[in-house]
């Protein structure tokens, strides 16, 4: 196969930006799917586009070959991920582009799931079709952390919320914390729990701020937010409420709880409480009680935080949005468990007996934790951090 | 007096901005003074700048009207900041302008010190030259907030320099805090140090960090680092050291402490051991120890920082930088003395047991202090936030 010119690169890298760019669209609509987007393209001229809008629906390569019509004969196909070979809840892809007659297939990220990666692009070759991948790769996996992590390593990317002052607090010593963040964050915030695949929270939150912790901006609304075209589709759609996860090992969480009120919950609780009346009381109240190890190093008698991302791994989450106090968020930091820092930075000072901003009792420099700010950004007076660990 | 047209206060703005940019040339330099700067204009031109270079060096309307020469007959000065019109280290510029036969004089600011402030307009004025104020005037005390509170109130303009994590810790519990921030903070570090008239810490600090808190920055690097345009007066020039200033209510700065070395050092300490031998053995190593009273209401005797800041205003400290822990900041905070928190926030945690920014025990939200964050800057991986108390 000849190398491609510089101009074909540069065109490819282009329409995969533009199909990147419509994955995007269904970020809160797609979960526990990936967000994928499909651009066909011929005579260097894109004739059909798409996305997978939601699970369920049919396949973003789908939507954009009906789009093409007639001109997909001979065209490129540009997907943001490697197209499905096997029977899901829709037909495989691959057999809808050999099928519509495309004469290429350009790939920006291979799939994640060991079992099928690989299996798209062997259907389409055994077809004759050119492929070629790895076209803004790099782009396309940042574009489903949640997606590529538990295909990849079974469990959620874990993105940590924070609300703090200047000084790194969260909350003054009696727990009083309403409001460190002016609106324009609290709004902010409804985006990154819209995207989630769950919220979770610990039982002392629970307890001390009886928070609901749903979603409470309309899908038009949050589109709008994020910047996206309008699309009548939006109008239409229902509030998703993602999956509210309480790690609450002694059942603390009071049965009248505002966070039982709108949709899904689970608690997770040790294996000794979970058929205990307290359990009955919060089922009767619709959440779903569940058990899981105790973490066996922990003084606290926390649970296992490791069996608790591969519970909700299972359960098909993506991205896991924790709102949380100090001890929870410390008790990740600990297990090395955070992929993502989302900190919310309030021009303010809360004084040295406030809460701290993490729970984790750390005696040596050498100890720290180094961080990568990936993105700055002022919500209203407020300064918006995301960070990541350094590998 | 007819009213100016939209073309001429135009015109005003533009010839003070760049009188504006030339005083800040005089910014590690020109203390004690105020840097000012100053511009001459005839038909629209530009015939003559210069700016107040040096203490005891001619102001900045005199090198403008050297510069200008000839060209000055009838022209409009632009000056940032009221000319003098009493003989101080140098003759009145009120005189060499009225001298000089310029037609109007554009003012930023008045002088800010109560006892002469106006005079200067009042003699222009008597002279027939036509005067206008208040052109840039907010950007003209922004360039001088230390000499401007210093006339205004008495005291330098307080400004807190603080390295710390993302979770607002500034020093392991140890003590440990080498090096929070990298090279490049610590270079910007210097040219905050080199516009201030004094440094201040508190023994705290000399005896566990035995900080130098000089500057080691030559003229002609800061002048780089600052954007300054290339000047050849700046390689000649000797790094001037700002007064460093040790609170030590108790004397307990080692008399071998490396900030004893490089240049003045005052101690301030408490009346009743202002006599004692270990006084006496800090002045054998070139300090002045000054008594100042202790705080009434401190419970750890510390001094008072009122009169520590009446003091250091008496000895014509502008700008006062402070590098200290966490106890001085959160005494100045608690007294309401910080005028301006710096904060260089490296990409770290450093966790819950971690000194805090600043000792500040505030019991409710409600007396959270309110800041306003007026720049954000990348210093390397470190984010400087400069932040005001909101009035």
């Amino acid at each position: 196969m000849e190398a491609p010119t510089t101009e074909q690169v540069i065109a490819d890298r282009r329409h995969m930006a533009r199909a990147l760019k419509l994955a995007d669209y269904g970020r809160f609509t797609a979960d526990p799917n990936p967000r994928v987007g499909c651009v066909i393209v011929r005579d260097g001229r894109e004739v059909g586009a798409g996305l997978h809008w939601k699970a369920g629906e049919v396949h973003a390569e789908v939507n954009a070959l009906q789009a093409a019509g007639e001109a997909v004969q001979g065209a490129t196909a540009y997907v943001t991920l490697e197209p499905c070979s096997h029977q899901g809840r829709t037909p495989p892809c691959t057999d809808a582009l050999i099928r519509a007659g495309v004469a290429r297939v350009v790939i920006a990220m291979l799939d994640p799931n060991p079992q099928v990666c690989g299996g798209g692009i062997d259907a389409l070759q055994a077809a004759g079709i050119r492929v070629d991948s790895g076209v803004l790769e790099a782009e396309a996996r940042a574009l489903n952390p949640g997606f590529v992590q538990r295909m990849e390593q079974g469990r959620p990317w874990v993105r940590v919320k924070l609300a703090a002052s200047l000084d790194g607090r969260t909350a003054m010593a009696s727990g009083e914390s309403q409001w460190i963040t002016g609106e324009a964050a609290r709004r902010d915030v409804q985006l990154w729990r819209a995207r989630a695949g769950a919220i979770v929270t610990g039982s002392g939150t629970v307890v001390g701020d009886d928070p609901r912790l749903n979603v409470r901006m309309k899908p038009f609304d949050l589109a709008a937010h994020a910047g996206f075209p309008d699309d009548p589709r939006y109008h239409d759609l229902p509030t998703r409420q993602p999956l509210r996860v309480i790690l609450d090992a002694r059942l603390r969480t009071p049965p009248g709880s505002q966070i039982l009120r709108d949709g899904p919950v689970w608690i997770l609780t040790s294996p000794d409480v979970v058929g205990s009346p307290a359990a009955d009381a919060l089922r009767g109240k619709g959440a779903e009680v569940r058990a899981v190890p105790l973490a066996e190093e922990s003084a606290e008698g926390g649970l296992d935080l490791g069996a608790v991302l591969t519970e909700l791994g299972r359960a098909e989450v993506n991205e896991l949005h924790v709102e949380s106090g100090p001890g929870l968020a410390g008790a990740l930091a600990r297990g090395g468990w955070v992929d993502e820092w989302l900190i919310y930075q309030a021009p303010l000072l809360m004084g040295s007996s406030a809460r701290p901003l993490v729970e984790w009792p750390l005696a040596r420099m050498a100890e720290r934790a180094e961080l990568e700010v990936i993105d700055t950004r002022w919500v209203g007076d407020t300064l918006r951090l995301l960070a990541r660990p350094r590998s």
